[in-house]
């Protein structure tokens, strides 16, 4: 067993409920990050783009600038703050199952804020004992 | 300067914009977990109790059980994921600024939620060089 993961014969026996990946995008477009519209826009294209079926959606802005928003999914959540003034922008994708894919949804949030840089981490959530959640590889 | 706090004089300088807490709750009461109202009335409750503004909220329940929920709060937001049948809860609580302390939720979810063990992580969100962030200590 690796990481909660554990092969048994052609099958991937899943020991996480959720995965969780936790990025800060750096030096984004800065215009696009104090924009309401986009950034909604955004964030549930994200979602969809990585094949997620969005429930319910709320963002806001905040005063001088700065938007806070939430896309929940079927499979758990996307969430985002930005701070326009610095290029900054925290982004948090949450999912469980193996439907979706949440770097599908890094990859294209990547693009549309024109980050320069970014930095991720991937983390496991419920790490349960549940023989039964398995999953069939292609190996 | 430990973990990007570095201390100037009588100043306290930060160097993250937020602080983002991740925890497992694991033995819950089942039926609680299961309970759209209740959950986010605790939700709620939790945001309030550490006294952070409460914006918004998005709650959902799931077929045939689990229920997901956001509390956007002005200093970031609160989110939860709830599989009842095994008595488990992915909580996140991400704060900004220095009025809220996430933990506070914390303590008031584990509570109610009637925790048996958890697991938990905090980490800081957006590292900046923020030289003019300046906090003023008691010491």
């Amino acid at each position: 067993m690796i990481n909660g993961i554990k092969f048994v014969g052609g099958e991937l026996e899943l020991k996480n409920l959720g995965r969780h990946i936790l990025v800060e995008f750096y030096g984004c477009n800065k215009s696009k990050l104090d924009d309401l519209k986009f950034v909604e826009r955004t964030m549930v294209g994200a979602a969809e783009y990585s094949k997620a079926t969005v429930v319910d959606e709320v963002f806001h802005k905040f005063n001088p600038h700065g938007i806070s928003g939430v896309v929940v999914i079927q499979e758990s959540h996307l969430t985002i703050h930005t701070w326009p003034e610095y290029g900054y922008a925290a982004v948090d994708v949450f999912t469980c199952g193996h439907t979706v894919d949440p770097w599908d949804a890094f990859f294209y949030l990547n693009r549309e804020f024109e980050a320069e840089s970014n930095t991720t981490m991937e983390l496991k959530r419920g790490l349960l004992d549940l023989p039964n959640l398995k999953v069939k590889t292609t190996a």
